[in-house]
């Protein structure tokens, strides 16, 4: 087996880097917990995530929590910490998660303050928002020293094999479902042997909790809520990726599989005798998750638009790195200048109609008896992708934040267009490396 | 209504014309019996078809059956058979039916010289064709002269509706099925009216004969034999075609409708703003039954090819008058240059073996995850539909006597060739007029 140390000192955070990060979080929190004293808030405030838990690598982000009572209710929670995260970070902006909140950044390091409500493990829950100061907890009680590199590692490997992140865009494991299989198996290794070896789903129990009733690919119960699947966020294709990647890894070891640097840069279309189209549009200011849910509905729409107008999609990209980039590869951009239009049998009630209809109208050939049912060829007046997508497109509902953007969609070639595009990089890197 | 009076002049054979028939006729009918006699074989000599019921129109041929005793086996009867017919026609052809006959020309007039076995009507069929003296008899008995008149209307009509022929390659009404719907029916106007009526499928008995366990569009009884679907020829399309130009006639009457002198003429290619191409092959000496069979397997597998392989065929027809000539139209006749190969499960045993081999193989992109599947992006080697059928068409044993032609196969773009085409002519002729 290959040598972890090397990786590890790479990407663990030196003790001064450490050292650094305490005393920011320190700094933060005091300061949060000075304007909560100041407003009169019952909340307590929280360093959680990574950093708290000691799992974090170099580039952690800082997640600090305001934990309020139970006493307030969640309008006047979201109220009071917004107010609180801008007088903390004053040029933060707002994000939407399940609760509002407030990030920003002090120096490189991005840093997010959100509210949530008080929990006991044994509480209903409200949001899994809440959830957090219970995961970090957990996490803490519950994994060592050396058992924190291990997560470390296996954050490493899986960001490397693209499958790194719970958030709607990646749908892969989280820094928690990480934590939980080193709690569970031990090491990096162990974890990736269990991948390796899994055919199917793969159910993992913690405690009295047994995985019961999900339907996801992945399901690990959460050892703070054994009613909720902490893997749920998972896809069929980055488990199977994982799988296959820890096969990879385990048949012929190497360092290449854990370069967390490794992101998708972007790139020109290289020629595949296919007919491509980037749908371009601005990128409104909002948070991946919710962005990512409408762009996903507009590729959903565009590839269904396409399919049904006869283009064959073979393959589609989404990506919002810089704007709204929606990549459709198409077997053809144009459509045959005939099209059979299929009418009622000839038994049915219509048929003379239908005959009398197309005898006088714009047949290019027909009407016509085929099997049992009548048709007439009729011209296709729109045969170019282009001018198909946008008169199909228009009639659709995307999501409030992308409609009103659609007018001003742009076209783009990629075969054709000299410019480079994240979503390309992105296509490309689904490549098994 | 119109006046059925003038359409029947101009088609029914005149008295002189049945003078010259009948004497004919005679003719053929000593020349046979005395080489049956002189041949020392048992079979009386026996005028059949439409002339020997009356109810043929000006062009008829003439049918005439050796009938053989029962004494005879198979084997004799078709050497025998031949034998008389090659005597009675010196330069006739010897073409294949369910007995081999001869057929050759007298004047204009072609008449065939056909063996057949004796049966009474309680008899099981030997083969059907011996069945036509009985059917022979049953419409001279069923039909007055007023009837026959209606049965040479009902087959104009078909005709000129483009569904008159139990031949396989048109798989319509034969002239035994319009006569026994004149017998059943009284009139060519009420067979119309029945037409126009029917839903669904059309069931028709004859005495104590009812239509029984048989899977086609039109079950009628044959009279002399109850077991036997005297339709079973008629193909669904055809049925459907002749409801619906029996409506449409009814709807709004008019000489066109029995226009006997409709065949279809070779015709230009004219743009549709698709894929079409002509398959060519030079027509071997075969009765059409049989090459029809063969060329329309040919059309099958050329169909078959161009769906498996991506071009998306949209019609197809065939034509034997000149040569054999397979139209086939398809949306596109080049594919993109990319095909995504779909491999194993992730989880399947060779799951690892597809990585290796496409990691190292000529993968545009790929290997990569796509859901639970390994998936590569391979670049397609033959990307014409004329190079794709050649080198598909091979493999396929087609029948006997096209297999031998494949390799001189002629592929023509009608869009771009000059020359006019059969085909072309009978793809258009689908059309209702």
């Amino acid at each position: 087996m290959i040598d972890f140390k090397p990786i590890l000192e790479k990407y663990k955070p030196t003790k001064e880097q450490n050292e650094e990060l305490k005393s920011v979080a320190s700094g933060i929190i005091e300061k949060t917990e000075a304007v909560v004293k100041r407003l009169k808030i019952n909340a307590r405030v929280l360093l959680v995530g990574s950093v708290a838990k000691g799992t974090n690598l170099a580039s952690g982000d800082l997640d600090i929590f305001v934990v309020f009572s139970k006493e307030y209710n969640r309008k006047d929670l979201e109220k009071l910490g917004l107010k609180i995260g801008h007088e903390v970070i004053p040029d933060g902006k707002e994000k939407y998660a399940e609760h509002p909140y407030v990030s920003g950044y002090l120096g490189e390091r991005k840093i997010d303050i959100v509210p949530c409500f008080e929990l006991s493990p044994s509480t209903r829950i409200i949001s899994s928002v809440d959830r957090t100061p219970l995961h970090t907890e957990y996490v803490l009680n519950n994994l060592d020293l050396e058992g924190r590199d291990q997560v470390r590692l296996l954050k490493l490997f899986m960001k490397s094999a693209g499958v790194y992140g719970s958030e709607i865009k990646v749908s892969g494991f989280s820094g928690y479902v990480c934590e939980l299989l080193i709690i569970r198996f031990g090491t990096m290794l162990d974890v990736l042997r269990v991948f390796s070896n899994t055919k199917g789903s793969l159910q993992i129990g913690f405690g009295e909790g047994k995985p019961d009733n999900f339907d996801s690919p992945v399901v690990i119960t959460d050892p703070t809520d054994i009613t909720r699947n902490a893997a749920a966020a998972i896809s069929m294709e980055n488990f199977s990726r994982m799988k296959v990647c820890s096969r990879m890894f385990l048949q012929d070891p190497g360092e290449e599989y854990f370069n967390a640097d490794r992101t998708y840069r972007p790139e020109k279309y290289r020629e595949r005798g296919t007919s491509s189209r980037i749908f371009l549009l601005e990128r409104p200011d909002l948070i991946d998750d919710i962005l990512f849910s409408q762009a996903a509905r507009l590729r959903n729409i565009l590839v269904q638009i396409l399919e049904d107008e006869g283009f064959s999609p073979i393959s589609s990209e989404v990506d919002l790195s810089k704007k709204i980039e929606v990549l459709v590869e198409c077997k053809t951009d144009r459509l045959p200048g005939t099209r059979v239009h299929v009418g009622p049998p000839v038994d049915a009630p219509n048929a003379m109609d239908f005959i009398k209809k197309w005898k006088d109208g714009n047949s290019l050939l027909g009407p016509y008896v085929c099997g049992n049912r009548l048709c007439t060829d009729l011209p296709v007046e729109k045969r170019n992708l282009d001018e198909v997508v946008k008169d199909r497109i228009r009639i659709f509902n995307i999501g409030k934040n992308i409609d009103g953007l659609k007018e001003t969609m742009e076209i783009v070639d990629p075969a054709k267009d000299g410019r480079e595009f994240m979503v390309v990089g992105k296509f490309y890197d689904k490549e098994l490396k």
